[in-house]
C-alpha cells in the first residue's frame, strides 16, 4: 500500500484523459486545489474571468481534446457555471466540474457559512448539480478514490458532465492505496448474435438499394469515430451529407460529399437529392428542432437505417446494443473494395455574391473561407452565425463549434478560449453577434492573458437580429448600448506593458470594417499574421439575415 | 365574471408589491411577455447585459424597494441567473423569478427543443430552481391565476425568493377570473398570550439592567421596520450598535449610536462596551461567520434577548412565533417616556488618516464619506469593500449594499444597476475591486443605457486580494490580466452619438486616481455634477488591506 492525497488522484485522473488545461475561478474552498494545478508543469491555469466562461471554455475544450474540466468554489461558483455545464450535458461533452466545498467539519456542524443558503444545507448545489450530471459525487473520505474514478469514468464513457465536490480539507489528505491502475474507460462490447443479424440485413440494404445516401451528425463527433465513418464514407461511395450539429465530422473535400442536410433549410437541390434515395444512412443522428430545419425531415423510416451509439435501427426495427462505433468499422469491412460511384451533378451551392459595397451576410460567409488557413477551428455564436455557417465551405480539416441543441446566447467566446487554448497549432475563428458578445465579452481578456491569436469577427448588426426576426423587429427590448466592441483588445489591457511583459497576445488587426475593401484589406492582415490576436468589428445592414435563419424562423412561425 | 390574460395578471402583481423595473434578457420563450412590459407605460424594462447581472439587479433593487423581478428565458436563461436567485434566496430578498417556457404542446409532446437537455425533460430546471425558491410554479391554465397569485404572495412575506414558469402560450391565454381583489400579504397575528408574557418578561429584564445595549442586524432591512426599531432605540436611550449585515438599519447621527459590532473584527472601545454590557437586545440577528467576526461573537446567551421575525428569545427561552414585527412596537409603547441617558463617551472611531500620498485603505475609508451626498447607497464589493464599509462614516440616510452571507464576487455591480434604477433620486456610490469587477463588468453599459449616474471606485491592487490574504499570495491563479479599466465609460459606448441621442448617462470623472490630491480632485469633480456618470480607477497598494478583512482573515486561519 502507498499513500496518495484525493486531490492529486484527481488531477491524474484529470491528466489521463487527455486534460491539460483545467478552467475556473478561484474561491476559498477551491485553493489549494488550485496549488496541485499550478504546481504541476504539465498542467495550465485556465484564470477565466467568471465561472459561465469558464465552464463554456471547458465545453469548447471537450470538443477539441475528448474532455474538458472546470473548477470552481462552493455555492456561487458553481452555480454560475450551471448554465455551462448543463450545456455541455445537453450536446454531450464530457466536462467534469470541480467544485471546492467547505471542510467536513464545517458541514458535519451545519455552520452558517458564506457562500451558503444560511440553513445549513450543504447538499442542495450538489442535489441541483446532479439533476444536470450523468454522475457525481460530493467526496468523503472513505471512498473519495472509488467516486472520483466513477463519475470521470462514466463521464468519459457517455460523453455527458460528471460533478465532484471535494470538501477543502480532503484536498491535501492522504488515503492509503493499492497500486493505482490507470483509468479504464472501455466501451461494452455489443451482443454478437444481435449484431450479426444486424449485419447482414444492413448489408443486404445497402447491396439492393441504388440511390443510398449518408446522413453524419453529432454524435459521430461526441464519439470520436470520425474515421471509421470517414472509411465508410470512402468505401462506399455514397453521397453524403452531414445535419448542422454534424458539420466537420466529414472531410469536405471528399468526391462524395454533398453537403448540408437540416431539413426545409436545406439548399434546394441537396434537398431533392436527398428525397430521391431509396436507402438513408443516417450516423450518431440528433433529432432537434434547430438540427432539422424545425422537425421538418420528413424522411421516411421505410428507407431509413439509423446507426448509433446505443442502437442500429433498420426501417423501424430496433437491434438494441449494436453500438456504432463497433458496428461502422465490421459494415465497411462487408463492402466491396471498390467505391459505387454516383454522378449527381456538380455540389448545391449557396448562392453566389452579390453585387454591392455593403457586408451583408450573403457577401460574408462566401467570402470569408477564402482567407482562412487549413485545420481552422470555427466558433460560430448561436443565432445569426451558427445558422450561417452551415453551409460555409470552410478550408479543409475545419471543426466547427456551436450549440444547436442547448442554444445559450455568449457560449461562443468562451468555448474559443477552450478551443484556441487545447492545440495552438489551429487557427480559432470567432463569429459572434454583438447581442451575443455582451453576454460574456470578458472572456476576451482571456484570450490575451494567454497569448492565443484567434481571429475575432464581431458581427455587428445592433441588435439581437435572430430575435428580431422571431418576434418583435421594433421592440426596444431586442436593443441595446452599442459598444465601441473594436476598442476590446484594448479595453481588456492587450497593449499594457506589464500584460506584453507577462505574454500577452500581439494585436494585428483592430478596428472596424464596413465595407467589403476594408474587409479583404484587413483579411490580408489577419492572413499575414497568424502569430497575433485580430478583432474586427464587420458593421451588417440591421436586417440583413443569412438564408438558412430566415427559413429557419418562417417555419417556427407555422409550427 | 370577466377575462384577464394570464402574463397580464402576473405584472399586474409584480405592480403590486411595488416593482417598476423588471430585469432580465429577453429570449424566444418570454418576449410575448416583454411586449406586455413594454407597452404598460408605468414599467422600464431592464435591458440587462446578461441573466446573472439581471438577477443581482433584481436584488439590489429588492433592497431598495422591497422586491424584485428578473425574467429569463428556459434553461439557458434561467440557469444563467441561478447564482443571483440563490444569493437573493440566502440573503432574504424577495426576487420573483419568472421563466418563459416552451408552449404547452410542445411540453406535452416532450419534443427535442433548444435549450432543453435533448431528453424530453420540461420539469428539470424547474426542479433545480425549486431548491432556491420558497415557492415554485410551472404554471398550467386551470390553476395559473390562483399559482402566481401564491408564489408572490408567499415570497413577500417570507422574504424568499420566488420561481414561476410560464409556458409561451399561456402568456396572452385569456382566464376567466371573478373580481380581482388585491393580493393579500398579511402577516399573522403573533399568538396573544404568549406575546403578552414575553412582553412583561423583556419589559421586567430592560428595567433591571443597568447596562442594556441594542444590535440591530440584517433581518431589521429585510423585514423594513427599520422606523420601528428606530422608534425603539430612541425611546428607551440604549446604546445601539449594528451587525455588519444590519449597517444602514440606523440612523447613525443618533446620540445612541455606537457602531458596528461584528465579533473579534470590532474597533476595540466598541468591542469592550458590549462586553461590559449586563442585557444585550438582538434584532433581527444573523449569526453566519462574515457576520459575526467568524463566530467570534461570544455573547453570553443568559444575558441575551433576541427579538427576530419568527420568535422572542429572552435567555434561551422561546417565545415562539412572537414575531419583532407586532412585538417591537408594544414594547417601545411600554418603556417609560423619557429616554435614559448613558455616558459611554466619544464613540469608537477608526484609526485617523495616516500620512502619506499613496490611496491606502485607511486613507481612503475616512476621506470618501466627506464628498458623499446625503441618503446615499452604498454598494460595496464582497471581500475587500465591503469590511472596508463596516466602519465607514456615511453620510444620514445611506443605505449598504453588501453580501454578506452569499458572498458572490461581482455581485456589486449588477446590484448598483439595481439600486440606481429603484430611486433615481439617491446617488449610488459602488465600490469593487478589480478582480470582482471582471466578471461582471458588461453592467456598466446598462447604468450608462438608463442614463444613471453612479460614482464608480474601481478600486485597483491588481489581484484578488482578499483570496491572496486567505491562501497563496504569490500565487499565478491570484492574478490576471490587467485591464486598462478607466476606459470603460467609453468602451461600453457613453461617448456614441447614438447612444447620448438615445438618453445614455452623461459622462463626468473619468480616469485613474494614484495620488490623494488626484483623488481629491477628481471627488470635486463628482460632486459638483451629480448628474453624470463617474468612473474613478483608484490606484492602491497591492497587499494594502482594510484592518477589518485582515482580522477577519487572521480568524479564519483560526477556526
Amino acid at each position: 500500500m502507498s499513500t496518495i492525497s484525493i486531490g492529486q488522484h484527481l488531477i491524474n485522473r484529470l491528466k489521463e484523459i487527455n486534460i491539460d488545461v483545467i478552467f475556473g475561478v478561484p474561491g476559498d474552498f477551491n485553493m489549494p486545489l488550485l496549488d496541485i494545478i499550478e504546481d504541476d508543469p504539465k498542467l495550465t491555469w485556465g484564470n477565466n474571468a467568471n465561472e459561465l466562461n469558464a465552464a463554456y471554455a471547458a465545453d469548447g475544450y471537450a470538443r477539441i481534446r475528448g474532455a474538458g474540466a472546470v473548477v470552481t468554489t462552493f455555492g456561487v461558483g458553481e452555480l454560475s457555471a450551471v448554465n455551462g455545464i448543463a450545456g455541455s450535458y445537453s450536446e454531450m461533452l464530457p466536462v467534469i466540474h470541480i467544485v471546492g466545498t467547505p471542510s467536513t467539519k464545517s458541514q458535519a456542524a451545519g455552520a452558517m457559512l458564506h457562500h451558503t443558503l444560511g440553513d445549513g444545507n450543504f447538499d442542495v448545489f450538489f442535489q441541483m448539480s446532479s439533476m444536470i450530471a450523468c454522475a457525481s459525487a460530493h467526496l468523503k473520505k472513505q471512498n473519495a478514490i472509488i467516486e472520483i474514478d466513477r463519475v470521470i469514468s462514466q463521464a468519459v464513457l457517455s460523453k455527458r458532465t460528471g460533478y465532484i465536490g471535494i470538501p477543502i480539507d480532503l484536498i491535501h489528505c492522504e488515503v492509503e492505496v493499492a497500486e493505482i491502475e490507470s483509468l479504464t474507460v472501455t466501451l461494452p462490447k455489443n451482443p454478437a448474435q444481435t449484431q450479426e443479424i444486424a449485419l447482414k440485413v444492413v448489408t443486404e440494404a445497402i447491396t439492393k438499394a441504388s440511390h443510398p445516401v449518408i446522413v453524419v451528425d453529432g454524435c459521430v463527433l461526441r464519439n470520436r469515430c470520425e474515421k471509421d465513418v470517414q472509411d465508410f464514407i470512402k468505401r462506399s461511395g455514397f453521397p453524403t451529407y452531414v445535419a448542422p450539429m454534424g458539420k466537420g465530422a466529414v472531410d469536405e473535400t471528399l468526391i462524395s460529399y454533398r453537403g448540408c442536410y437540416s431539413g426545409n433549410i436545406t439548399l434546394e437541390s441537396i434537398d431533392k437529392e436527398i428525397h430521391q434515395a431509396d436507402l438513408i444512412i443516417e450516423i450518431g443522428s440528433i433529432k432537434s428542432d434547430f438540427n432539422t430545419g424545425n422537425f421538418s425531415y420528413a424522411l421516411d423510416r421505410s428507407k431509413t437505417i439509423t446507426l448509433h451509439s446505443f442502437a442500429t435501427i433498420v426501417f423501424c426495427a430496433e437491434y438494441q446494443k449494436v453500438s456504432m462505433m463497433e458496428f461502422i468499422p465490421l459494415l465497411t469491412a462487408s463492402l466491396p473494395k471498390e467505391p459505387r460511384v454516383f454522378d449527381l451533378g456538380p455540389r448545391g451551392k449557396t448562392e453566389p455574391i452579390k453585387e454591392g459595397t455593403e457586408i451583408t451576410h450573403n457577401y460574408f460567409w462566401n467570402k470569408v473561407p477564402e482567407f482562412m488557413d487549413e485545420n481552422a477551428i470555427v466558433c460560430a455564436e448561436t443565432g445569426t452565425a451558427e445558422f450561417a455557417s452551415l453551409n460555409m465551405d470552410g478550408p479543409q480539416g475545419t471543426t466547427y463549434i456551436t450549440q444547436i441543441l442547448w442554444g445559450s446566447i455568449g457560449f461562443s467566446v468562451g468555448a474559443a478560449v477552450g478551443a484556441a487554448i487545447a492545440n495552438r497549432s489551429r487557427r480559432v475563428y470567432l463569429f459572434v453577434g454583438d447581442g451575443s458578445f455582451q453576454l460574456t465579452a470578458q472572456e476576451i481578456s482571456v484570450f490575451l492573458h494567454h497569448g492565443l491569436t484567434p481571429v475575432i469577427f464581431l458581427l455587428n448588426n445592433d441588435g439581437y437580429l435572430i430575435e428580431k426576426l422571431i418576434h418583435g423587429p421594433d421592440r426596444a427590448y431586442n436593443n441595446f448600448q452599442m459598444w465601441e466592441y473594436s476598442k476590446a483588445l484594448d479595453f481588456f489591457g492587450a497593449n499594457l506593458e506589464r500584460n506584453q511583459k507577462a505574454g500577452c497576445s500581439k494585436v494585428g488587426f483592430q478596428g472596424k470594417v464596413a465595407t467589403r475593401d476594408q474587409f479583404e484589406d484587413a483579411m490580408k492582415d489577419v492572413q499575414a499574421n497568424p502569430d497575433k490576436i485580430h478583432f474586427l468589428e464587420v458593421i451588417m445592414p440591421q436586417f440583413d439575415a443569412p438564408r438558412e435563419l430566415e427559413l429557419l424562423v418562417a417555419s417556427s412561425e407555422n409550427r
